[in-house]
């Protein structure tokens, strides 16, 4: 059992106590200032991941939003831990492999299960569905949510809810032998419905008992369901889920009802992009740099700064905290609730080397953990946690290299953003893991923030100075007494 | 004043009382578990400065050495903090630069003073001196000791004893308009001893206080020093250093005298290599690929593995956990030691594209991490503090892009190391932030590790989620008394 020693404090005559006083002070210190371990009658968990957020991510964000000396709210969180992101071989699952994917990463904090990549919440190789923290909390009666910037059927929010083989198989059509990019092909045979399997990953959502989901994804559920003629949305209003467009509409749902608000046909907008939409660009080396890489000159990118993206408002998009705070209305209950939230474009936004859409989205993150915090502060049973699903390219780096000094050309091979901070610098961006459309994430362990320790019943600390990713998986259950 | 409350809480019938027994135990949790505010009568301070060693370089190091799954002893620790790296515009210092170098980085730690790149305990701009860590506590009757895998005039050890506007000017030769590499001129005129300066840094080391000195460097201190005769090796000898050049004649030194272990001309080899000296490498497009980048083929650098490196051996290289118990040994006193250990190839060998390297050298901050914790098992009055001066380049990725589904041709812009680790997997490890011979810094934030928090007399705890770097120097200072 977990107790809270703040209540427990308060309950007894330990503050009357001055004999005490030095040992009150220090236990004091460690709650308050957050570095002791605590919880609670355990009722909600709020898992809020940053998708690729590692501290690359963070720290350019906080140079940007808040100067180099800054802090964002992560940095004012009591715990501080990093996590290790597991990956095995699917042919070989005692096999590690160094670099995760969303896919892999989320089935690991949603089942307490390391997966191969690509997989939504079933094992490596076997092909087993592995139970979500999601499922094992409706199981109990506490009520559930997801909430994202992508598409609800993107791998992160998929699985917390759904069991498939590969994460492109979101849609009936895609189930079977589909041809996604160039040589990729995507099967799912063995999850169809024909097969006895639970289909697709919109098709499993429209069933599901999630209270909330908020995002994007429109198009993945405007399409016919396996050998139906319903859509996947007419199956999930079938289900009870009120189907919205606007976050304003959620109003109107009912307390009764199940919400899927579905924002964007695909992935939401993102709030910021670099000047006129650009992103980071190639060094130009002149010619005769061509013949020794210590001859010519280099020209760098010119400098750009962020601004609003245009698309943002066009498409009404919402913020993830206002998404956030119409799903905590919702959940909030008698018995508590599981809540993931997502800020996935950082990661879609470092793929594609553009910096400013990863800062806004960072943003958006660190105002999503302040309606968390706020919520928390007002219903002390609530465990926040943030963490990012895995690494990504982006690297701060001189904005003119260093090198510069020996008076020969010197500059990235990859792609560069020269940003001008509204402190007046200038921030480079580096973006050089391949020379592909986008980029790779990497193998690099990220950061996790909590308001509050997690004791076992053993009364083991769980969040410790290292953790590995489906660690995150056993600290919810322990927490939500599951 | 700080307190250590396991000792007053030993004074007091705090565990003799029954009706406390939750709050013993949690505030047992919160100091064993470490996660506790507590200090002591404060005496020492061992700070071990792992040089680039950011995220990436700790999850590399420990992948290849414990597996993926695997903990390093700094994962054990019971405090985890990040820092923030802080660098400031020479010409206008309340300009924020976004990436460090070890110079200024070091100078914020050892000063408490954050200063422009290259500097060495010397203030932007304005090129004061700035008092260091070590100046103050030798003011105070304390021991102090410097270690290092590099020369003991490099930027790091350097920045915690000497003062000087730029870190080249290592001896008298390289103090005025000294062409260093290109057009990279060193100019240090106004430190010179004619100019009414300290002199150059191999020549302030020699005359120092400083009771231990353990490296490499010999060729800086075999010079002749400003203006005389001498070299500057004699001068320390003057100055009461007894000179070695093996680690095992430290056992000759006697207690009165100081020491100064010079065991390489300039910086001591390191442990590991990469397959026949092989460092990262960059892939091979094929001819087609010329043409357009989604034609013909990419050919990846052979697969290698860490091994011995032959010059560690051959110059009888002492290992830093080795140095650092021989200088532990001499420092332990009645009034306390500030010693500063640093492993400096990591960031050396990043530079080079050496992962090996890097990783042998990680190793060796691990090992010395023991040293230092058994040490403060003996003597509990030691705070040990581990953390890295600022980001470097290596970044985990795929072995082989995870975008090689596509059928497309993929690989890094960069050089890739593609390294088989002893758990049978191949790590990626890839260098791409210039096509220059030394790859950059990166402004990442980056961790911190204690085996204590530090409390200051106003009761604020120091060791928080995030610090900045020069919060090192004020930790160490209260921590120390000073």
């Amino acid at each position: 059992m977990v107790v809270n020693p703040i209540f427990t404090l308060a309950k007894t005559k330990y503050f009357s106590s001055k004999t005490l006083t030095i040992h009150t002070l220090l236990l004091i210190a460690c709650l308050v200032g957050g570095l002791g371990a605590s919880t609670v009658n355990a009722q909600n968990v709020i898992l809020i991941i940053g998708d690729g957020m590692d501290d690359q991510q963070i720290t350019a964000a906080r140079n940007y939003l808040y100067g180099a000396q800054g802090k964002t709210i992560l940095d004012t969180m009591p715990i501080r831990s990093a996590v290790q992101v597991l990956t095995v071989d699917n042919d070989d699952p005692t096999k590690a492999m160094y670099v995760a994917d969303s896919a892999n990463s989320a089935t690991a904090m949603a089942t307490g299960t390391t997966t191969s990549m690509g997989r939504i919440s079933t094992s490596a190789h076997t092909d087993k569905d592995l139970i979500t923290i999601i499922e094992l909390a409706e199981d109990k009666g506490l009520k559930t949510g997801i909430v994202t910037t992508a598409s609800i059927t993107d791998a992160t929010p998929a699985a917390f809810a759904a069991h498939v083989s590969v994460r492109g198989c979101e849609t009936p059509e895609r189930m079977v032998q589909y041809q996604s990019h160039g040589d990729y092909i995507i099967d799912c045979e063995q999850d169809t419905q024909a097969k006895g399997g639970l289909g697709s990953i919109s098709e499993q959502l429209a069933v599901s008992n999630v209270d909330v989901f908020l995002g994007g994804g429109q198009r993945r559920f405007k399409v016919k369901a396996e050998g139906s003629e319903q859509t996947i949305l007419e199956q999930a209003k079938d289900h009870n889920f009120h189907v919205i467009e606007k976050l304003e509409d959620a109003k109107h749902v009912k307390s009764i009802e199940k919400l899927m608000g579905l924002f964007a046909g695909k992935n939401l907008a993102v709030r910021l992009q670099g000047t006129d939409g650009r992103i980071a660009e190639q060094a130009e080396f002149s010619f005769l740099n061509w013949f020794h890489r210590y001859l010519g000159s280099v020209t760098l990118p010119d400098e750009m700064e962020c601004e609003a993206n245009p698309e943002f408002a066009k498409n009404n998009t919402p913020n993830l905290k206002d998404m956030t705070q119409v799903a905590l209305n919702r959940l909030k209950n008698d018995k508590g609730f599981f809540l993931m939230v997502e800020s996935a474009s950082i990661d879609k936004q470092s793929h594609q080397r553009n910096p400013c859409g990863s800062i806004g989205e960072a943003e958006q993150l660190f105002e999503t953990v302040q309606v968390a915090l706020d919520f928390a502060k007002l219903n002390q049973d609530t465990l926040v946690l943030i963490t990012a699903d895995h690494g990504q390219a982006a690297q701060i780096i001189p904005h003119a290299s260093m090198y510069n000094v020996y008076g020969v050309p010197v500059a990235t091979p990859g792609a560069i953003a020269r940003i001008k901070t509204p402190e007046g610098s200038i921030m480079g961006i580096n973006y050089a893991t391949n020379q592909f459309n986008y980029e790779e994430h990497t193998g690099v362990n990220v950061p996790l923030f909590a308001n509050k320790n997690v004791i076992d019943k053993n009364g083991d600390t769980l969040i410790k100075s290292l953790i590995q990713q489906r660690d995150i998986f056993t600290i919810s259950k322990v927490y939500l007494g599951l």
